[in-house]
């Protein structure tokens, strides 16, 4: 592991760090926040998985998730959004391939050497850290935003045991029924000919209806946001009330897509896993 | 006046628009985030002034003032840090022309045409805002990072009754000693071959030892700052003391000069803005 950066923040440090995944099989980048607490031993750990286009990097410097996580003595992980580098294929679009993994194992070619983010973010990346860093990794939970809430969906309802809360802002909800999500698992897992079961535990809404979450979830939506068609948030509320989710559903009038909206609520996010990170 | 974007953040709205400035002679962009409390009527103001390379838009993305500025119900401009445009010239260096303006009127060839950011900041910017904005300019006060805080310093004390408070984050505080100042009020302003009177008042330090401020000033200076050398913060301390300047230097230990330790300090800021602020 080699140290990109080290920024002392809120009292503790958000550093950049990079190292070579056998997963995605090409170094991978990832920021972690350590909150002022890690000075006294092992804190908890918030993933924060992000969208279409960012790097490990959008959060990091626009969420303002370290103010709170400074205050719940929470760590937060930030990884990137798929394989990098000359070697990784890549597509025209800006939603497939470099930026668009999508938190998926690929089995279609160009795309399965490398584009293994389900892997990278539930295996390799895990190891990583509680090797590398004063993580308890007994207390994890996880979010994200938009695509990165999708994965955190969906990894959550896979790693019951391993995740004591799921939150996601604006998450693409049912991939399976949108164009931000059947063209990226067509082109990743390849056409759901013979079974859809390939497709169907990388859908949030339909994880929900199979199996739900075993702890509290909390979604928040913007009203205003301009990928309301894409996302389908009114699937995953409908599946998370039909599956009597322990969980909450806020639609918040007025804000849209970008990182105003979600820094507006992440505090409420923060102090949301922070209180099932300690009863954990 | 256009409107560039509008994004609903904490209650209010961050938007960022351009105009046509007279004083820059070209089109100008700033960002503005409006409380909550500007529903109800004018709103304090804030100015944040930024730093070297920036734009109006690395605050407004990455300083975390939003989540304050709504509580405190204060409203936040982030102007731009120079004149922009494909007739404006440029110079290869970071650290002048673009990106660079130093908060000074230009006097020097080729500069001369457009660097007239003292007067965009202090006249365009404040007449346009009170004209199109639910701004109570009757309370305003101001604060700014790096090149950015020494505009904020020099500005607030040249119109002492304008700002009821001045705050800045690792100012360039004494430039008439440093290269970062030397170089630019010689490209902008000429040799000090006659007196040095066309410098002084750009220089926070010497400003502070000739007049000081009517109201209160707050520094935050990061201890591991990467550009001390530049800064200087030791001669505004001294200077500040020795006016017995109602005021609080801060020196932070471990902190860098990156936007990790502007956020970590900014809801201090905002806090001691809002006291000042709320009290005139």
């Amino acid at each position: 592991m080699k140290t990109i950066s080290e920024n002392k923040s809120f009292g503790g440090v958000q550093g950049v760090y990079s190292h070579a995944a056998p997963s995605t099989n090409c170094d991978m980048t990832f920021g972690l926040y350590l909150p002022p607490a890690a000075n006294d031993g092992p804190v908890p750990v918030l993933w924060y998985l992000s969208g279409l286009t960012c790097t490990h990097e959008n959060a990091m410097t626009k969420a303002g998730a370290q103010a709170w996580a400074a205050e719940h003595g929470i760590a937060v992980v930030f990884p990137d959004t798929s394989p990098r580098g000359d070697d990784v294929p890549d597509d025209d679009a800006y939603d497939l391939g470099k930026g668009a993994g999508f938190y998926v194992n690929a089995t279609q070619a160009p795309w399965k050497d490398h584009f293994q983010m389900w892997d990278y973010i539930t295996a390799d990346l895990p190891a990583l850290l509680a090797a590398e860093f004063p993580l308890d990794m007994d207390r994890q939970a996880i979010t994200g935003h938009s695509m990165g809430g999708h994965g955190a969906l969906t990894i959550a309802m896979a790693f019951p045991e391993r995740f004591a809360s799921v939150s996601a802002f604006a998450p693409i909800a049912n991939p399976t029924a949108s164009d931000w999500g059947k063209k990226q698992l067509t082109a990743y897992l390849g056409e759901p000919t013979d079974s859809e079961s390939h497709w169907a535990k990388h859908d949030a809404t339909l994880m929900m209806r199979e199996k739900g979450f075993a702890g509290p979830v909390l979604i928040d939506q913007g009203a205003d946001d301009q990928f309301l068609d894409l996302l389908k948030p009114e699937s995953l509320s409908q599946a998370m009330a039909q599956a009597r989710q322990d969980g909450i559903f806020r639609m918040q009038k007025g804000y849209d897509h970008s990182y105003f909206f979600v820094s507006t609520f992440m505090e409420d996010h923060i102090a949301f896993h922070a209180d099932a990170l300690w009863d954990a």
